[in-house]
């Protein structure tokens, strides 16, 4: 059997067929309709055309599940609220789907699905796991034994919005020092600039100078990390997890972003510096992936 | 049935026979021994105390619960290290007490101890639930579903050691900046001792200093406050439980406390700005008496 996995963006919805293992035989890239209420109809075309295309059919699949950026009901199936999408509010979605297919149907917050996705294809014991996302912003997902950590609003796991830096640069939730407001991929271009990088500054491009040898990339880059390396220490000394997996596209740097952070934590949290055992911190595997795989695995959960 | 729950601290070991309710029968507090290679022997000696005092028999006991100051293996049930006693390494204790009274023992640390005691006489549903400890340092535990959340060495929930001032004062643990090192009580003082406090300046008596209207007791409080409620704030974005509940002495203070810490989250968290449900935050209820009754409920959780 196999699953489909949803995975709704503010720009793409991503879909796949993917095995159990988490092999994906399928997957397509769909922009994400303007109008968020356009949301459930645009998911059943691009479910079809993946069946087609995969020549299988509705008995071939196990389950949907869908992950999207926002608050919604799990347990219900109904998403919320996703502010980045216009008109994206109380839309049953799972319902409609399963009216539609006559399969199954999950829903949870894209973060937790990412999170699921590399806890489930992590190949070591993890009673609890920790997904840290870097990007525009920092995101992240909470696994304890097996079961996506929800919280009071589906959405557990703000881990982004921990503060570093009581009374610091103000950051988009309202509050000031967030650890997303110095350590997303968004904070390490904006430090980039500060320390007079010029031009069409990204991640991509800092950490392309660096590889050229840049003195410039490798002050940036080291500012950068030592924000990164405090709050996966922070979740260290938390959860005591057996693994953090580090993801989002700036972790295919891999040792170059990994080492720092590992060297740090090691020296720091109260796990590595007083216990016997520790946190085995990983760069993601799945990388932009993890959510429309974990999505397909959100059957797991219920 | 009751239980017998024991509270092992660095000065006294407390120790009380408890009504599955969470009602104490009758408790007793012990110095702790300076060898802690002593500490099965005087539990033992405790239990007959209190088993005499209150004419119970080993049969009437449904099992003996031990919370020690450090890190332990609850599956063995050693004490793996107890870094405030001496000698209080890889001690055997739950073999000991079974083979001497006969009934199943089992050990946690002791803020997991306080955690779960808190938790179990909380009268509202709480899928997950936080509690803080605010004392000499900052301590905390983490139920989930009911279980503990007790990481790789038995002690997650150091939420004291995350980070709330990058590359600030240096905290015992041999980080800087941590939320223990500005908002325990030790940090309470030292924050009255630099706005000019004098003479034995404690918790008690700055709040005292407050009730009989001094300024300067107001500003050391608030400003105290501030960092209380960032790392509350952290707290409810990542885990948005149901329920935190802020313990040790100091909480007896009330709503002078808990006040500003609730205006602060409803207004900075990401829970309470975005979604619709919040985060109960409340005062302890067991105060002094957490880890000896958390100590006795530890059999729910094997």
């Amino acid at each position: 059997m196999k699953n489909i996995g949803i995975d709704v963006g503010g720009t793409f919805i991503k879909a796949a067929v993917v095995e159990r293992g988490g092999k994906i035989v399928l997957s397509s890239k769909t922009p994400t309709p303007k109008n968020g209420e356009a949301i459930p109809e645009k998911t059943v075309e691009i479910i079809e055309e993946l069946l087609e295309k995969t020549s299988l059919g509705t008995n071939d699949i196990e389950s949907i599940g869908i992950g999207v950026p926002g608050v919604c009901d799990s347990k219900k199936g109904i998403i919320v609220n996703c502010p980045n999408i216009e008109n994206c509010k109380e839309i049953a979605i799972c319902e409609y789907l399963e009216k539609k297919f006559g399969i199954k149907t999950y829903l949870d917050n894209d973060a937790n699905c990412a999170a699921l996705g590399e806890y489930l294809v992590s190949d070591e014991k993890c009673d609890s796991f920790v997904f840290v996302t870097l990007g525009t912003g920092v995101g992240g997902g909470i696994i304890i034994n097996g079961k996506i950590l929800r919280g009071i609003n589906s959405a557990a796991g703000e881990v982004g919005h921990i503060v570093l830096k009581k009374d610091g640069e103000k950051c988009n939730c309202g509050r000031r020092g967030c650890w997303e407001r110095y350590a997303s991929v968004t904070a390490l271009v904006r430090q980039g600039k500060r320390a007079g990088m010029t031009g069409n500054v990204s991640g991509r491009s800092i950490f392309a100078d660096l590889a050229r040898g840049s003195v410039k990339a490798r002050e940036v880059i080291d500012g950068w990390l030592s924000y990164v390396a405090e709050g996966i220490c922070d979740l260290v000394n938390i959860f005591q997890p057996d693994e953090i997996v580090i993801g989002g596209g700036i972790s295919r740097e891999g040792d170059i972003i990994l080492n720092p952070i590992k060297k740090f934590t090691e020296a720091h949290s109260i796990t590595d510096n007083r216990y016997g055992k520790n946190t085995r911190i990983k760069i993601s595997r799945l990388f932009n992936d993890a959510g429309v795989v974990g999505a397909s695995f959100l059957y797991t959960q219920n």
